[in-house]
């Protein structure tokens, strides 16, 4: 742990320097498994899956048995929370739903806007111990209330060819019949340009370790859109002298837990409040399963006190955090006044987990500084806005000049010449 | 042009092929002018300009007096045109802006969805002969709406050092005060890392050849949004036996007059129709000065002539086109069942052209196919959407059990206890 009292601005700022990863070997390892899977299909995909998955599967489709199978293993009490879960975050992204825009811009000239759930789309789940079923609700429950019409899961199987029941829970109680077993960038190719049996998609979401990311960003480039550009997860609190230490303790730990690779900051104006709260990060990390990599994440973590909560806000501002916890007293009025985060947690009872699991947001959100210009997961990702014009021959007769003298002004003729030709066809009727 | 009368589906897809653009060496080479930018910064700049634009810049940004001189070369009819554009555009962009969504998901947990213009964002606009001040007025205008607090723009200089004067003009009508003389992929590089001149942005909107295009998608993987991936701009015309040819010739070759790779297709289910509109395709192209682009954009022309509105809806829909005319006399109906299109023209007297200048809509719209799972520009393209989350005590006690049973089955054992803690403080208090 860095522990920084009124630091300068430019040693404040180094603090706040995000690790730049390494990708120029990676993005050619990728490269190669993407197009094999675009030549090859599903042969390359089992070979893949083989190789990297000690898996061979013969129908990369879960079946219904399995997913019969599946819904035994999953204990009654997990089945009530991911439900209670889905029916928050269905609420949440239901009144997300955005309406129909009309309006008619000049006399006979009426633009409409309209979303339109994306047709296909794609969705990734990590495997490995810790199943990520909860990505699974976050990605689904809003495609679903999108309307996009087909949805497809990939998931990389365990070695004896099973998929996590827990997932195959998850996924058949949002109305995702077909789940694939692949995993890695391989899964990746195979929703960008389809194989024999997984089907091309528009749009790819989900999380996933840096192969699957630099694939989904690969792809991005050529024809398939994805959620938005990953890296590691992040956390800012910002505390004052009132906060509670062990609950801003035990919010820093749950993103310290993510992975060694995770950002944990506290902003605060209180020296007293820092220390505490190092204290009690002491404390409750030797009571958790996950210590070493806590241990390892906590290496990057950084406490930091600053003069004032003007230079609170500008901090956390400038770093653009993927979550930022205000536990401060004046916590409502701190959240009118971010410009830039992916969620943010009000008040002493609102830790980041709320937020992971159940209270309705979503926990796809921008890392990196992407906050600065990219919105977390929402029911627009599933949906595009196509707009369309309607101009009666009053309307045109209205705003025809104007194109015209644009495009002569552009050099573009025939764009002139389509309205002109009309305008004559009005004069002489 | 390709003339088609009820194609096989292979004989279909085939013709509907998008052309696929080689990228290899272009990727190499932007990427060198890139790492110059962010290495030497104004002085790599000042060198690219001179090597591309043939223009010794010592100062990049355009003084106050430039856009008063350029103010008085603009002629009045021009000025009043393009101010009854930004009108129409204001307008429809306006009615855009998302309201706040705010929910209770369960007693006391508060979800919040508010959108927040983007800080600073940075608009291209290419140079040359033809200069697309149009485009200025499709990015500035919304932008400002969106409430983005820092708008600048880079355009490649003439050779003598100028910028052209409609662009100045434009950018000043809509309120953008910073105008840098950069063009070219140098110009994306110098936006998305910041030189001692140009300040770095958050997001990069604009069109431009294949080295901007290149150099834009190239950012984006790193730190810098984009508004859309680009390709040649296409236009779908529908036709019925009854569509006026001459107006539905005028469209196409508006379509086409943009360059040569440009992707301009009739569809129709009636032979006469696609008999007259090639004739008249034949007459206009002689009277219009673009003829040379438009001969060679026209040898990848298609019109098609389908055996059933169903195939024609089919079609229109799986090559999801960046702007789609509706010119049959059920266009209305037709407008309903649009799945994917960049934006849609309804009705005789609502040419392309309308839309690229002044009906309302946005002319930056996406191409190549990427209309399945992007939107054109539109308001959104200039905010994102921060979520907020508030739990009481009482709220926290209602979804604690949900969030600790899924964070103990995803094994994240440090999610859980963030939330246990709160809720042992909460019942021994």
């Amino acid at each position: 742990m860095l522990y920084l009292i009124n630091p300068t601005q430019s040693k404040l700022t180094a603090a706040l320097q995000r690790p730049v990863m390494e990708v120029q070997g990676l993005e050619k390892s990728v490269k190669i498994v993407l197009n094999d899977i675009k030549q090859k299909g599903d042969v390359a995909l089992r070979d893949y899956t083989e190789k990297f998955d000690f898996a061979t599967i013969t129908n990369f489709r879960v079946t219904e048995k399995e997913f019969a199978e599946a819904e035994k293993l999953v204990p009654e009490s997990l089945k009530i929370a991911i439900l209670a879960a889905k029916s928050n975050i269905a609420a949440f992204h239901k009144v997300q739903l955005p309406k129909e825009v009309l309006v008619e811009t000049a006399p006979g000239v009426t633009c409409r806007q309209k979303a339109v759930g994306i047709n296909s789309v794609g969705f990734y789940v990590p495997g490995g111990t810790a199943p990520l079923f909860s990505s699974v609700l976050m990605m689904a429950v809003p495609a679903k209330i999108a309307g996009c019409k087909s949805m497809i899961l990939c998931t990389p199987p365990q070695a004896n060819g099973s998929v996590n029941p827990v997932i195959l829970y998850t996924a058949k109680a949002c109305g995702v019949k077909r789940v694939y077993k692949a995993g890695g960038a391989q899964a990746i190719a195979a929703m960008a340009y389809g194989t024999e049996s997984i089907p091309k998609v528009s749009k790819i979401f989900g999380p996933g370790n840096q192969y699957v990311t630099m694939a989904k960003q690969l792809v991005s480039s050529t024809n398939t859109a994805i959620d938005m550009p990953a890296g590691p997860s992040e956390l800012i609190v910002v505390a004052d002298a009132q906060s509670n230490p062990a609950f801003v303790a035990s919010d820093l730990l749950s993103q310290a837990e993510h992975g060694t690779d995770s950002q944990v900051i506290l902003l605060t104006t209180s020296v007293e409040m820092a220390k505490l709260v190092k204290l009690e990060i002491e404390k409750q990390t030797e009571l958790l399963s996950r210590k070493e990599t806590i241990l390892k994440s906590l290496e990057s973590a950084r406490l930091i006190v600053l003069p004032s909560e003007q230079a609170v806000v500008e901090t956390m501002n400038n770093y653009a955090p993927e979550h930022l916890i205000l536990a401060t007293q004046n916590a409502k009025e701190l959240a009118e006044i971010v410009e830039n985060a992916g969620s943010v947690f009000i008040g002493n009872y609102t830790p980041e987990s709320a937020g992971d699991y159940a209270s309705g947001t979503n926990h796809t959100l921008p890392t990196n500084g992407a906050a600065m210009a990219y919105s977390g997961l929402n029911i627009d990702s599933f949906m595009k806005k196509i707009t369309f014009q309607e101009i009666t021959a009053q309307g045109l007769q209205q705003i025809g000049l104007t194109i015209e003298q644009m495009a002569a002004a552009e050099l573009l003729d025939a764009h002139k010449n389509a309205v002109t030709l009309r305008l004559k066809a009005l004069a002489s009727s």
